[in-house]
């Protein structure tokens, strides 16, 4: 396995396949190679035992057996867009961005059939960045979707074998289902964590006494604002749409519970209904 | 000590007491007696060990030396100024509603100088309602919020000795900071829990598979839906006009990071600056 990208991502799956003998053959854990654009960077995700080695380039890279693109959602679209049609027949290719469509659709138009090419998103992770916020834990048990590209049964037994290797739970759906859920799970919960964390730091510099009064629950609701910049703002962007449908349902929400403020009974009943289908979901 | 309200807020304020010896005197651990008008929920706390013994009548806890009023911000109004100018002189009456403003005017209309009354909010608390989700161990080191309602060192002194008593850091401010500052730092931030919750119970309707989609980023940010939504409109209610003042900003917040979802390097430096503050608070 040919890892790209030895950040947070790319550490937790290579630890994470490292940490467990290989299913279903005599040939133990996984081999694991990872490249980094940035050496320093891939030192540090060895250092933290995600791989056996280095690639120095990342050509080196393109004739592994499967090859993990675990980089920001556009440098996944320019890698496959730059490198899709050198890859072999018969390898494996997954990518573990937060947004699949622009994703499927570059494999498509780049990746020939014969290549096993497929969307990825394991549900897990930290908000703490690089390999140091890496941790194998995180994957065990939770999600890993895939998003298949083109009728190809052997990728998704491949790819499914691959999160089940690194102790994730393979769910496979198209693209467009997974963006559209996730805008709601997980990009609009980043948009308003980062949004409560700017109205506090707004207030704090007014001179508001912000720290004395911010208990563990509003550290909960402002955790993903830890999550690097770089790597939310493209993936808010990459499914911008879904995003924007999501952010109009929230704020319709919102402007209910406004409108309710003053009017305890149909405050609390409306409160109530949330708080009965948080039951429903983790 | 007399604890009206044996609730998690209530029984964490006992369990806190009973688990520390008194500062500065010989006479052992605080002797802490709780009154609920459900005495099944008195029994319940009595057994999670937050009290020496039961107060059978409320009648009984208004000769205590101090007494704490842990029920919901409309109920802690009603019952100061039902019981507020039978307190006798000397006494200490403090609450922890999470709205200041409403219950400092109740202490300064039914509660005669001599008895010493004083706002009190613990920043601290579970999700998990009831005595079986109090945690005293929440307390330990939590800023617990004295607002003062007349020129007392008396009541300051007192109180801030009971925080103490009970692990947690005073902190005296004005009730006006309290409920402007609060109402961005918690109330906000049920708002928002309960609107996610709102939203991905909706989705879960309509079939999608938000379950398998939700991780652990969806729970922190939709951990607070989980409180009792009977107190959480108590205290929106109870703080209406300034939740509103926060939930204006928070929707300009989401407007702006809305308008800049195509262009990411703009979105990019927007979440930026968000995450840099996100250092300067907890």
């Amino acid at each position: 396995v040919a890892i790209i990208g030895a950040g947070q991502v790319g550490t937790m799956i290579g630890l994470a396949l490292r940490s467990r003998p290989s299913h279903g053959s005599d040939a133990g854990p996984a081999q694991v190679a990872v490249f980094d654009r940035d050496r320093a960077v891939a030192e540090r995700s060895l250092a933290r035992g995600s791989a056996n080695r280095i690639l120095p380039h990342l050509e080196d890279a393109l004739t592994a057996d499967a090859i993990v693109l675990a980089v920001p959602v556009p440098e996944i679209v320019k890698l496959i867009d730059e490198f899709g049609r050198r890859l072999p027949v018969g390898s494996l290719v997954i990518d573990t961005g937060s947004a699949k469509r622009v994703v499927v659709k570059a494999m498509r138009r780049s990746i020939s059939e014969g290549v096993h090419a497929i969307g990825g998103h394991p549900m897990a992770g930290t908000e703490r960045p690089g390999a140091e916020g890496a941790s194998a834990k995180a994957l065990a048990g939770a999600a890993f979707v895939l998003t298949p590209i083109r009728d190809d049964g052997a990728a998704v037994g491949r790819a499914a074998g691959l999160a089940e290797a690194a102790g994730a739970r393979p769910v496979v759906m198209d693209a467009e289902s997974h963006d559209r859920v996730v805008a709601l799970t997980s990009h609009l919960p980043h948009v308003m964590a980062f949004a409560l964390a700017g109205l506090a730091g707004d207030a704090a510099r007014e001179g508001e006494p912000v720290a004395a009064l911010a208990s563990t629950g509003f550290s909960s609701a402002a955790r993903l604002s830890r999550t690097d910049p770089e790597m939310v703002a493209a993936f808010l962007s990459a499914n911008a749409d879904e995003v924007r449908q999501a952010l109009g349902r929230l704020m319709e929400r919102l402007q209910a519970l406004d409108a309710a403020l003053d009017d305890e009974p149909r405050l609390k009943a409306m409160l109530a209904v949330a708080h009965a289908e948080r039951g429903t979901h983790p």
